[in-house]
């Protein structure tokens, strides 16, 4: 399989930390390449024609993407129900977690681009500040469910954890840690995992 | 269960078609609330921290967001293996083929936000162009796969529905189908189906 990546994609590490919590990484090529919005990456198009990371080639030569595809891909084959759970009860408990994540990492990227990529004449304030409400709400929700996510890792914590680190790497003035001691705790013992500790977004 | 949606969401209309599909729709009480990102709506946060439709409270009181995770969630109320194939060959091609959908509709849904919410003194060109560029290289593909979906329906199909029927509504002037016959006949013959047909965006 081949996976491509940008070192600071907090998407593409979801399926680079599921890779190697599955005992998958020795089967993933991983292949770096830039992308971004405002300057479309035509030439990875012809694979990913959302023009995003992560995106999976699988053996038969099949591009999966976006994360979400790619991970529950890795997790089936690793035997299935890992990383994502089959009995219904947990796993809509997980997959809404992960979408909790996702959708704080989506509100980050957001704010992300209008501070750093677009020009700053024509940055606007009140989506600034509604994308900081998402990310605000969603990691209080978070703070309230932390103490109820057990020891078993799933597809939900690493999600929470992407968008976690991702915020501390590209906002390390906010502090989200502030008011939520119980993921501030979780992160800290997740982030020890090897997986974790080798995929720290990075520029 | 209660489905909470705005009538010109293409993602909310995924779940209300699902709904309509799997014979559910008289189980889901829709709730109409207004979203958007620069305004944001805290009541409504207070069930998705997001602040986004849709958003589904099950019988027992959990809320599930987003819409893919509510539409495999419905898909399995009605017994699974319905509109996302429990088969891994099927499923990887049906769920890369709903993150295609969904991957256009949040390309265009950038657009509208940019054209019809923000200032136009802070309108930026090259995130316009980009956002296009995702939305002409997602439908090229679509274009090329279309004539191998078959008659059976599928959560893909429904996502890449929505994205075209809600381009022809926020942008009726961008003739996407042009030099793509065959994804204008599949969408011609699939919104004559009830499901879409009640659906379709309104303001």
């Amino acid at each position: 399989m081949k996976l491509w990546y940008s070192p600071p994609s907090p998407f593409a590490r979801k399926a680079r930390i599921a890779a190697l919590e599955l005992g998958l990484a020795e089967r993933v090529e991983q292949i770096e390449v830039a992308v971004a919005p405002h300057k479309p990456n035509e030439e990875f198009g012809r694979r990913n024609p959302l023009m995003k990371v992560p995106a999976l080639e699988t053996d038969d030569g099949f591009v999966l993407f976006d994360s979400r595809v790619i991970c529950e891909y890795l997790d089936a084959q690793a035997g299935g129900d890992r990383l994502i759970p089959a009995a219904p009860g947990k796993r809509w408990t997980v997959l809404r977690r992960q979408a909790l994540g996702d959708g704080v990492t989506d509100a980050g990227i957001l704010r992300r681009y209008e501070l750093a990529a677009r020009p700053e004449a024509l940055r606007w304030a009140d989506w600034l500040a509604g994308q900081q409400k998402k990310i605000d709400l969603g990691l209080d929700l978070a703070e309230r469910e932390a103490a109820h996510w057990g020891k078993s890792l799933d597809i939900g914590q690493i999600a929470i954890a992407c968008a976690l680190h991702w915020l501390d790497f590209r906002f390390p003035g906010d502090d989200w840690r502030r008011g939520r001691p119980a993921l501030a705790a979780w992160l800290a013992e997740i982030g020890q995992r090897p997986s974790f500790a080798q995929t720290m977004p990075r520029a």
